[in-house]
Order: C-alpha cells, then structure tokens, then sequence
C-alpha cells in the first residue's frame, strides 16, 4: 500500500471544490427520495445514491489526516458528517488530532463509544493525551483501563501537565544507545526496528541509569567509520528540556537553535521523554493565532459553521467588557454637559483626540509586548525604554498636536479652540505613552500575559484621559472667553 | 574544539545580565581613564580596561550565533558595538543573520568592507542571498566577484526571486542518488562526506537529469537491509515545491505535513534546491510578527534602542491615516452641530456606538481573515458565513442595543433618546458586519493581503457610519419631540 500525495494549497483547496460538488449532488439524490417518498429499496435511486458517497470515499482515501481535516473544518455541520462517517477508522484518530478543538467537539458528539475506542487504538499515548480531555467521562475510563500499564503511566504522566508545559506535550517514543559501543552495533541494532520513531535526528545516548550523556546525531552516524565508538562521536553539549518547562520557551529554543527533536529529562537528568519540531511548529502557530484572536477580542477559536448563538457567546465577554469602559468613559463627558452645551464642537473634535491616543498608545504596547515576549526587557533597557517612548510622544504630539490645533482653528475659526486642541493632543500622547508602557510592565508584574487584555485597559485610559483632557482644557480656558 | 551549550531562556537573561554588569564595569573604568586624561600607557587602568574585555570576549565564545544576536538586540547601541567587536570574525556572518533588520543594518554601518567581506566567506549561498540586499553597493560587487561561478549563479538565482517566494529561502546543499544503487552503496557513498547538510532527512532520488524520482527517507536506509536496492525502498510520493510558490503556503505544507525537508523543482521537475524545517518555522514566526506589528500599528519592526526619531517615523504612516479618518468622523458629527446644541447628552453617547462598532465589526474580521489564510473560504461557505455573521449582529444588536437604550434611558430620563440609542445601536452592529465581511473580502479580491490595513478602514467605517446614523436618528426623531 502506497501512502497518499500531500496536496500543496491549490490543489486542497480543488479537492474540497470536489468534495462539495459531490456532496451537493448526494444532497440532491437523498433530497429526491425522501420528497417522493419512495421506498428505500427503489434500485435506480439508490444506487446512484451509493455511488456518490462510494466517489467520496475513494477521494478521501487518497488523503492525509492533515487533508481531511481541512476538509472537515471547511463544511457546515451536515456535510461535515457526512464525510466524516467515510473516514476509516484506523485513521479517525489521526484526523480527531488535526481538527481544531471545535470541530472535534462537534465529530465526537457523533461518535458513539465504541468508534470513539476503535479510533484511539491507533493513536501513541502522547496523541492520546491531547484527546482524552475532551472525551465522555465514561468512556475516558474504558480508554484508560483498556491500555497497557506502561502506556496508562505515560498516558497518566502525559495528563498531569498543564496545557502550556512541555510534559503536556512530550513524546515517549525514542531510541536510546549506550556509549560504549561502536557505530556499527548502533547501526546494527537500529536495523532491528520495523520503524524509527518520526522526527529521529540524533539518538540519545544514557548511562545504565537512562541519564542522560550526550546526543548522537544521525548525521554523524552516517558519515562516521562505523569502526569508531559512540563514546568518541557523540556529542556532549545537548540542549535539553524539564517537563515543567514553558513550551513557549521551549519554542523558542527549537527556533533559536534549529532542533528537530531534543530530550526531555527530571530532575535526575533521566530521559523522559521527546520534544520533536512537529508540535513545536503547533506551538507557535497556534501561540500566534491565539494573540490575534485576542487581539481582534474573540475569546476562543471559532468554528467557521457553528451556531449563530454559540458564536455571539463567544464574542460577549469583550464586548460586555467594552460597553462597561464605553459607558464611564460617557460619563465623564456627560459631566461636561454645560461646556459642550455652550461650544458644541467639543463634541466633533473630542473622538479625534481620544482615538489617536488610542492608536499611538497601542504602538507603544505592541513593542513593548515584544520585547518582553523576547525576554529582552532589562532594569536597563526598561528605563531606556521609558524615556524614549514619552520622547516619541513628545515629538508625536508636538507635530500631530500642531496639525490638529491648525486644521480645528482653520474650521472652526476660533484660535483658542485650536490652542486647546493641540494642548489636549500632547498631553494625550503622553498619557497613551504611560499607559502603553505600564498596563503590560505591570501585567507581567502580576504573572499574566500582557499580550492578552492589555489594550481593552489602553483604550478605556486613552478615552477617558483623552476626554478627560480636552473637556477639561475647554472648560478652564474657553467657557468664559467665548 | 566542542561546541558551545545553547542556553534556555533563563539562563540566556542571565548570561545577559553577566554581560550588562560586564560592560558597566568597562564603561565605568572608560570614563575613568576620560575623566582624568590619563596618558593611554598607564598600566594599571589599561590592564583593568583590557581585563573586562577578555573576560566578555570569553563569555562570548561559549555562546551560538543566536545567543550573541540575542544579546546584541538587548543591548543600546554604543554597548552593542563594543559586544560586536569582540565577536569572532568567523561567526560574524551567522550572527548577522540572526538579528532583526534593523539591528543588522546598525552593525553593519560599524563594519569596514574587508570585515564585510571576511564575515561573508564563512557563509553558503542561500544565506548570502539574505545578507546581500542590506550590503553596501560597492561590497556587494566585490563580494560577487570573489564567489565562484556556480555560487554566483545560485546566489544571482536566490536573488531573482521575491521575499514571499520558495525560491528566496531555499537551500542549494543536498544530497541526490540514484535508483539503481543498493542502500550500502549508499551508506558508502555518505561515508565520503565530510558533513552532511543541516536537516537532511531523507535523500533526493533523481534520474541522469537530475530530475525527482523520488525520496530515500534517513529511517528507511537505517532500517532497512543493506543489500536492498534504492528503487525497492525509496518513497515515491513526494512533497514537492516550486521556487515561485508562495513561501507561507510552503510553510502551511511543512506545518500540514510535519517535513523536516522537501525538495524544490523547476517546471520539468529538475531538483533545484531544498527547503528545510527551520527556515520555515522562521516564515511562520516572521508571519505571525508582521501581522501583530501591523495590527498594533506599525510599519515594521523596531529596534528597541533606535533613535527616537527613526521609531517616530515608523509610526507616522498609521498615525496620519487615523489622523485623517478621524478629522471625516469629525465633520460628520460637525453636520448636526444643531442637533447637538438642542441634545447635549448625543456627545457623551455617541462613542459608545462608534466603539462597540469597531470592536463587533474587529471580530467579523478577524474570523474571516483567519478562514481565508487556513484557505477554507469556498463560495457556499461564504454565503453561509455572511448570513451567520448578520444574524450574530442581528442577535448582539438586539441584546446589547436594549441594555444601552435602557442604560440612556434611565440616565438621561427621556425614554425616546433611549429608543434611539438602541436603534443605532442595532444598526451599527449591522454595518459593522458587512464591513468587517466584506472589507477582507475585498482586499483579497484585489490581490490584497487582507491582515494588513483592514481595521484602518473598519474602525473608518463604524465610526463615521455609527455616528451618521446615532446623529441622524436623534435629528430624525428627536429635535423637534424634546
């Protein structure tokens, strides 16, 4: 048996075009039959109805998991189950691991509990444990007796994690060697496998005691004479990894250093387990599209098809956050009530300052987030930091506060309201600066992510500051003169 | 010689720290011999000043090129080029590569053209290609000159490509064989090498023509029997990319199916060159970065310790565009400046619409930008997603268009700007979902990366079109009842 052709985008997406049509034209045949009430048994109907799902599942059959899961994830509901009872079973597993959390949700509520048993026989316990969280209780403790004591320990180990450690995403499948052997028993002794595990570039070399002593690249084995010892060609110097370590970090050292896989060891340097790029390239990604779901105020990964309630939910923390700041920021300017009733362009000219402190603000924030995120904020570099980004604001609000005092003078003919503008902008700019910088420094201060929340805080002290600000500047300075 | 030990994120801010107390005791010792004008030939202070260096300098080389970058981008300028002259030349043009842009072109400006040269001869053509576009002109023609014909062929051929494209990030070091070979010809043939090229797992099978046949993964020569011949092993189903694909397309396949390499080829399917894994995780990262920075507002990335001036700049594009839609948002409250002298309590509760808009319409967008980069936007799935994102803002502008009304109502006492405040309310949830659907779309349509640039024009939108329809409904219904 030949494995299927990955597919580059273009073509993935042609298969889903595929799938869709095929898909339209079942929903077509099942739609005639059921409006004639026909007998099931009428040949011709069924018959072309078995066709097409018989079409599908050949087409599926010549995808990767990666494949279908991408096919899943791009259906409605329906159609999504549909194929997914095509799938085979032996790779049901493989494809539950691809889908995003959603969507899986939505594929186990349809299995029962003996496909949900057959699907995870194929998966290794690290697979396992990014399922079982997910899974009914009960069939989450058929699962677990149901395995080897081995794998239940792996398993057990694998779930004591928390999700952003790297034990929680650990391998335990590796090769280990001695280091007092040559190359050619290393060699000899690998041929003696059926399969190597995935992402195999160096194999790790322990004492009796499984400690760890050093790496053998693979590349090294390859090119070395295969008369030398291992002790002679290994390596000594081996980035390793604690099972309690950030995976973040962890990330970031696969990027940093280039690995592929790297051991993870206890306290005792005794090999545990495997790190492979694979999960950390996973990591990453999914590190990256979390901070801009936050960014963009959605709580958590949507699926593109569930329901309309379900995914108000989702959006209604953020907004429920944003309608409480919205409604003090309203008060302070409610406060103001007697000077916008007198110079009513207060009320035109207001949102300008209060939405580019916002703006410049979250300048400030994103960099600051970064470096942080970097590990590149010192004592040092913070208070280098802090003075040139209230520098920044001083020369923004000097040249944008100028621009915005012209052009409000220019409209609305009164020099006074244009001085009270530029003053409002600068000191905007100052306050967005302080903020943009404190509200993440603190944030990480008080051990939370700064890149998520910071700027539902920053835009609520850019509002009403800026607000605050301007309606006040008018208030001391205009209401009597004009 | 061994290696050096690369070093988690820990104890990399450690070793920072080490070279910040360093530095400090180097700068202080400088000031010293300033102060007093000592003659140079003074032994005590020379010997102390040169202790501090030896010291850094030795810390330095237990570190990898990417450490070095890494402490060299947390540091200030003056403090970076002192760390960057104790840097061996030999790892000069590594570290190059690792740091951001804007802390390359600071180092570079601190480099001779002989330095410039040294460092570059210690690289492969593919990473050239990275350095070449920021060297100076006259460099980068006596670099070309120095290089030998085939490398000056890849090079010019790494060139001729664009930043988003396979061919800019592809490696020219491989490993072909041929088919008609047994696996321990092979093993001999890899005995011959000095060193294997970084992430070779598995070997490229081509006919005399150099092109694809297929793949010899590194697990199966290792498994396999020696005396079994390539063609009876090797895999013929193969990941393959085109040098003008688009490179996070090329990064979503490596994601997709977990590659380490992959093989690049031209259009008769002649082998030209290999992507690895780790370029690729930097295409993912550098991705995910840009839309961040864009998202915060910034043209591209900082170097943190930049001039004040030259980080001003970066945020001048954002700042103007805002600065500009905001003076429109403005004329069009400005329009219904007698609305507003009759109904004060409009300024303080029009920001709230304008703000919740932008936020509802932010989270339209940012779920069907990521539908539309994973590529799962088909033309049924679009028809189903605009009508779920209206119903969504059919559903919140209901809900929290009431709470609002009823919010306005009760501060204010008038029961029809209540009504009229949840009116607009609804509205603008409506408008802020067909911007935030259709502005992506748009972009897209028109070639357009829809991650940069949409909030600008949604925040435009539901502002400008927030306020029209709260001002116009209060003009409408209000201005003559109160």
């Amino acid at each position: 048996m030949s494995a299927p052709a990955p597919k580059p985008k273009e073509s993935l997406q042609e298969t889903l075009q595929q799938v869709l049509r095929i898909l339209s034209r079942h929903k077509l045949v099942e739609n005639l039959i059921h409006k004639q009430e026909m007998p099931k048994h009428e040949l011709v109907e069924t018959i072309v109805h078995k066709q097409n799902l018989t079409e599908l599942e050949k087409r599926l059959e010549q995808l990767y998991p990666a494949d279908i899961a991408f096919i899943l994830e791009s259906l409605p509901l329906d159609e999504r189950l549909t194929v997914w009872e095509l799938v085979r079973p032996e790779i049901e597993g493989d494809v539950l691991l691809e889908v995003s959390d959603s969507v899986r949700e939505t594929l186990l509520a349809d299995m029962d509990r003996e496909e949900i048993l057959a699907a995870a026989e194929h998966l290794d316990t690290d697979e396992l444990a990014d399922l079982v969280p997910d899974l009914p209780q009960d069939v989450m403790h058929e699962l677990m007796g149901s395995l080897e004591e081995e794998e239940r320990a792996e398993l057990q180990s694998a779930l004591s994690y928390a999700d952003d450690q790297v034990g929680s995403v650990m391998d335990f499948d590796m090769v280990t060697i001695r280091d007092d052997v040559t190359l050619e028993v290393v060699l000899r002794y690998l041929r003696r496998f059926d399969e190597l595990p995935h992402h195999t570039d160096k194999l790790f070399v322990v004492d009796n005691d499984q400690r760890i002593k050093g790496v053998l690249p693979i590349k090294k084995l390859l090119i070395s004479d295969p008369e030398r010892g291992v002790a002679d060609v290994m390596a000594h110097e081996v980035v390793i990894f604690r099972p309690d370590e950030d995976v973040g970090d962890a990330a970031q050292a696969f990027e940093r250093y280039d690995l592929v896989s790297a051991p993870v060891v206890d306290s005792t340097h005794k090999v545990i387990g495997r790190l492979t790029v694979d999960m950390m390239v996973d990591v990453i990604r999914e590190e990256s599209e979390a901070e801009v779901l936050s960014l963009g105020g959605l709580k958590e990964d949507e699926d593109l098809f569930s329901s309309v309630w379900s995914s108000a939910k989702n959006r209604w923390p953020w907004l429920a956050l944003n309608i409480v700041t919205g409604i003090i920021v309203s008060r302070v300017i409610g406060a103001f009530e007697a000077t916008t009733a007198q110079i009513v362009a207060l009320a035109a000219l207001a949102p300008i300052i209060s939405g580019i402190g916002g703006n410049s603000g979250s300048q400030t924030a994103t960099i600051i987030i970064r470096a942080m995120a970097l590990g590149q904020v010192t004592a040092t570099s913070t208070r280098r930091l802090v003075a040139k980004e209230f520098g920044i604001a001083m020369l923004n609000g000097a040249l944008w506060g100028s621009v915005l005092g012209t052009v409000a003078w220019l409209i609305y003919g009164k020099l006074g309201l244009g001085l009270v503008m530029a003053g409002a902008m600068m000191l905007n700019f100052q306050v967005a600066a302080g903020v943009g910088l404190f509200v993440p420094l603190l944030m990480e201060r008080f051990g939370r992510d700064p890149a998520y929340g910071s700027s539902v805080f920053l835009t609520f002290m850019t509002d009403g500051m800026g607000n605050l600000i301007f309606y006040g500047l008018a208030t001391l300075f205009l209401l009597n003169a004009m």
